[in-house]
């Protein structure tokens, strides 16, 4: 039966799949809820290996993920014999080194974005793929999977309603660290709009311009909401209200205006309710049960090794437009976003 | 590592869950659909064997589960020593018979509905399991697993809206065979709002009505739409517009009344488009797009053997009901459902 | 100028229309908002006779109708020359009378619903007005001017959604008298769907059902609400859930079901609000902001003398439906409704 | 009866109201309207007088309006002893010198928008009246009266959603002349955008910048759509989605982003159809359906003297914020909007 845990796709005589045996390193909020998916809902997956700097948490991951081996260094929880692939769940600013150990140990990684905060920590990731020769990273931007937004690009590519000229993106969240730094409302919570317009169109963000609304006294003094206006290389216009201290609830939300029509991503609940004198659907309180099913298959399709997600390219574009809508921010000015060429690994 | 094949629940040393050996009998639509699902999407769970009267279809049911074991006889299937449990997506007429022997092997059994066309089938599998002793069968009321669906029992539940008074249903399909029997708009599409009654309200349905609307030019003599009144133990009036040849589209809703409000469920999709004069959201083509994610749902429910499916009670009340509406269709008059005690092993 | 008050259509030489003069009997909430409209809303009216048992009522509407008279005794209002028509909105009981002595005054009467709460006082009108010749009386059943339900029977006039088969009804108030007498929810609310359905579908009904729901333990020992399955003469079946303590708002809602499709009214406000979880829409605390315009509408055709409201035979009819339901909630049967012949005037 | 047709608001002793002639200065689309809602749906007024450059089309306004005299001279009409008040809705070109005229004679004057196409125009009209000394313009800025819009402010004066931050704005034409010039895309339609942002939080615009998205291939060369950002003085962001080639009908919807909550305006109407598998709700072919209820609203408002309209002040601010938008379209540069103080007639 060691066939059933390797990593090739062989599957065994008694029907099922191969298992890929998946080390986790973090295992805070998303890397529990990473667990729980692998071990709860993935087929073809199972949860041998964590690390986190706090080992009572990750004791508590790997017992609910039936047994897995609780690493003492994360480095060594990625050469091991016993892993097949990694998720990087941990501080941001620890992502680079884990995702160039990945690479050296030439094993497919999912990190969760960002794929590292500097633009020079991206490229150092994007040379090392380059050596190693093949793709193994995968960065976690999980909307891609999320069946709204999967709905929105066929209809697009379908041609449903022509030639793409505008996306009106709104992204908003109840309530932010208060004095978060204007420039984290960017790299935190608008990079996956960064992402979104790059990938529903399939080209790069050319030009950012980012306007001040007035700010909420909500904040503490952050500039909350802000308005980003971001242009393609055909010149769609892609437009992101975010709204960090939103109260209300979370919400992502954006109509695609075509030559022939627009369409609406709002992904409202299945069920409304008629209580004093309001007929209301549920807002979520935060991202996870609105994104929960773009987890679920996301990691389902990491595990199948289908290649459909983020790139490691994709991580250093998203960085790269993220650092000049915050240069863009800081000086009201426009700013042209001048990418180097994609190397051919991505082409 | 046969642990990862075992049938019991203790987990192996290198993390991950013990995985259960899955035999289909009957890989038509939904038994494929079934298949694919528990090697694609369902953890702990690979189809280790199928059978279909149709070799042909066997094998490549078979191929696409990752090699799983064609059988050449149902019976041996179930009795086979590498099977844990069995799903059995046959026709209907068959159940009776698969469902005994598996009950008589002592192994786990998921059967689509009908659990036996007849009230007396479904009473033998009763008789059977009360002697075996213990819960082996689940019945295949997908909708209980239906995202919308328990999220309007949470609610109910929760005392949102206050005590229930009445639940209005909507089930249209868009194309029926023509002249289907007028029974079997019942027996076939109806019975998952007799089950829907029964476990939304947590009580059993004491008396029926079945009006006679105009009927549709379109179903070739057939009775339809159907509109039945169900009236619970506790007097809530459940009542249901069934439509087999809505033409267009497939469509599932309703709305329960309560004392303080009402919660509606319309599963509306994520996206909406405008184009061409309208502002629109898809309605589904048939159920399978509708009910996936219940469908996954409930097969990793019934994996993870946390048996909160419908029992072989629950498909036995659900036959039972569906006899006194035909008779109900045909008389015209109000007929009142005197079930028979519920039997130990389900209270 | 005095052709400005002229009661016959021709307009005077500097343009504008005859301005037909008013009397009001009945300055209650309904009687008042009627005044209002006439003098703020309608284009060729002036509200100039009111009669109220409560003399101070009348004296406050007539002062805000820009100065009416203040009739002492109803019948002098009726047969006054300077009075070209009546709108009567006096209690029930009092209907019959009124109406009987306009048609004997020939001048055209605007009569709240119902005609008159029984039978035979409707057929008594039904007769006076045969003998009048012409006819003089038109019943508010405001509905039949409501944009959605004008845009619904537009809808399935055009074959939008081919032919009819069910009209499902919802009906309901927040709150009722306590102990509100069974009958009248039928005969006081629901008989607007009774009204609704035999003008829709431009038939009459030929029988009826009443179901019993579980009570709401709001309604003081009323049958609340009631469930009435109402038949016309091409077999179209229309449920009708009339439910007066439904506590979470005013709302009136259909759906049509045709051969081809659905066309469903629910007459959303114009605005949603996000706030606190919830994305809602707020209902109306009573009927009176949800059929505004319809009143309005109501109130200009009669002005206008087009004819296109409901007369003294959909009054009788309204009635006697009613009763027929009434009778079929008493018994829990079926109950036939045999109509006479429609009389000439009325064909 | 002279009374009833003198400007002066005392009621006639038979009850009523006064009733204002009204003369009406260009008989097109707009001013057949104007004619129509003025003689069949307002109360209090009576058109009186047309003029049209095409003598037949104002003979037909004239007849249709039950017998107005037709004037062979605008300025006659406007000084004519038999003409209380004055509409016109001929060509923009001409609204200086009519409105310039209205306010000599001393009469109550509605114009449509713009009220002059420069802003030299509309200040001679702001000195013109303030000479006179006492407010007698109106300017047709409809959306003002829209129950929709009305409904928005409440929500947003009332302190439902906490303070504004932003207002996104969605303005869309089904199609426009080819190749209409690119200003015309601002100062025709936009213009409604800058009216509602000064209206509804009741302050002034300061700065506006224009974005040039990738242009519709249907617009025969014109650069649409536009997307205008315009601040208010508090720091409110108001962006405005402008496309007149939107091809799939008439749209105006917003969503103020407010402290505590959004008010999104989208006015839906009040029936949906289901068919050919979708659920969709009708979007009108043009503006005249969205708005004519607040064109009515607007109406009896002027008529009945409330002077709740936009005033010349609103006119004259209105084309000068156009004017540094269309700078602003040029230049591509955010451009500071420097109005002149606002004139005490105005304050």
């Amino acid at each position: 039966m060691t066939t059933m845990l390797a990593s090739d796709q062989t599957g065994p005589q008694t029907g099922g799949r191969a298992v890929k045996r998946i080390g986790i390193i973090g295992t805070g909020i998303m890397g529990t809820d990473h667990a729980r998916l692998l071990t709860e809902a993935v087929s073809g997956a199972v949860v041998a290996g964590v690390f986190d700097l706090d080992t009572e948490r990750a004791a508590g991951a790997a017992a609910s993920s039936g047994g897995a081996r609780v690493f003492a260094d994360p480095y060594e929880l990625i050469s091991d014999g016993g892993i097949d692939a990694v998720l990087i769940a941990s501080s941001d600013a620890t992502h680079e080194a884990f995702v160039l150990a990945c690479i050296e140990a030439g094993k497919p990684v999912l990190c969760e974005k960002p794929l590292a905060p500097t633009v020079e920590g991206c490229a150092r990731i994007l040379e090392a793929e380059t050596a190693h020769g093949s793709r193994l990273v995968t960065v976690g931007f999980m909307r891609r999977y999320d069946p709204g937004y999967t709905d929105l690009k066929t209809l697009l590519k379908d041609g449903a309603v022509g030639a793409p000229l505008m996306l009106h993106n709104v992204h908003r969240n109840p309530a932010a660290v208060p004095g978060l730094p204007d420039a984290a409302v960017i790299t935190n919570s608008a990079v996956h709009e960064l992402d979104v317009t790059r990938w529903l169109f399939d080209e790069e963000i050319v030009e950012v311009t980012v306007h001040r609304p007035r700010a909420t006294a909500q904040g503490g003094g952050t500039q909350d909401p802000q308005f980003l206006i971001l242009r393609t290389a055909s010149g769609v216009l892609s437009d992101v209200e975010i709204f960090v201290n939103a109260r209300y609830g979370y919400e992502v939300r954006c109509e695609l205006v075509a030559e022939a029509g627009t369409v609406t991503l709002d992904a409202p609940p299945p069920t409304s309710v008629r209580r004093g004198g309001l007929h209301a659907r549920e807002l979520p309180g935060d991202w996870r049960p609105r994104f929960a099913e773009a987890y679920r298959l996301e990691l389902q399709d990491w595990i199948d090794g289908t290649g459909g997600g983020a790139t490691a390219w994709d991580g250093f574009a998203a960085t790269f437009v993220a650092q000049a809508c915050v240069a863009a921010l800081e000086s009201g000015e426009r700013h042209s976003v001048d990418l180097p060429p994609v190397p051919a690994l991505y082409r």
